[in-house]
């Protein structure tokens, strides 16, 4: 699929249909996340790819116990929907402290290549900062080492429902020239 | 141009041709941008756009200046040879203490963008967990209010080198099913 077209049509869509979505798809998805920018070019990335059903429900529980009030109009529970979860680590020893960036970067690639291939991802973050009870909580789940670090967690399938159009800002609305503030 | 092939084919490239990048460009790359997800969907994003020689070299000398001894192999000064760069920056009371991850999504974008046009783009860090002179000192340079967040800086251009090939593992090495460790 063309990259705009790609970049336009991606959606965080939170209901899936029964589709499978295949090792190999998802091993393809891996492979465009794996090529993202990565700090030193350390690419500390390891994923973990679920689709037990018993895990899938401890990490929607985790997730909905550790999410603060303001955001409980998105609970977790979605997730046991989805046909495939991926978590996406980085091994902190290669991250040269910028192991949250690396991860999240993978994961945006990951999210745009599910999308490219007409799945929806959507995208939770699997530590808090300053509540380290969260990754530990998902380190347990996932038996992941503590030099290890959960980054994000992407439930991920064929879409079951249609988004809505989703209204973006211009460019024209956020851009400066040359310092903040000037148009 | 096919996402995979942008995925493919997107590098840090650190020498710039001397081809102007016109502020169309740069629009439809923050266009790009714009689409990446954001906690709540609170799209906090705002964009710096910066060809001032001045601003470019003082940007170069803030980010030596705080370099990591680790990462000095990686100098900031190439980014004066850049036509143009870009601030990602979020504004803090939109962003539901996922700032940084939005920043980082939406630049990931800004990247794939720049590759899917030809362009090469370089991602660098603005600011330091920790460090709050680093965040402080660019606040300064680009007249971003405190409750602002400065989060990368990118400079873009046309490349003027080609890049070697680049070795990214396999995802057969990095997957792990189930749990952390189990293949």
């Amino acid at each position: 699929m063309e990259f705009d077209e790609v970049v336009r049509g991606r959606r965080s869509i939170r209901t899936f249909s029964t589709a499978e979505v295949s090792d190999e798809l998802v091993e393809a998805l891996i492979d465009c996340a794996l090529r993202a920018p990565s700090s030193m070019n350390g690419q500390p990335w390891r994923f973990i790819v679920v689709r037990s059903a018993e895990t899938k429900g401890r990490l929607a529980e985790t997730k909905d116990k550790y999410c603060p009030p303001g955001k409980r109009e998105y609970p977790a529970g979605f997730l046991r929907g989805a046909p495939v979860v991926v978590i996406t680590c980085i091994e902190r020893a290669k991250a040269f402290d910028r192991g949250i960036e690396s991860g999240v970067l993978a994961t945006g690639h990951l999210l745009l290549a599910a999308a490219s291939r007409g799945l929806t991802g959507v995208y939770m973050s699997a530590y808090k900062t300053g509540a380290p009870e969260v990754a530990d909580e998902i380190r347990t789940i996932l038996g992941v080492p503590a030099e290890i670090d959960p980054i994000t967690i992407v439930p991920i399938g064929y879409p079951g429902d249609v988004a809505g159009p989703k209204t973006v800002m211009s460019a024209a609305e956020v851009v400066f020239h040359e310092a903040f503030g000037r148009k």
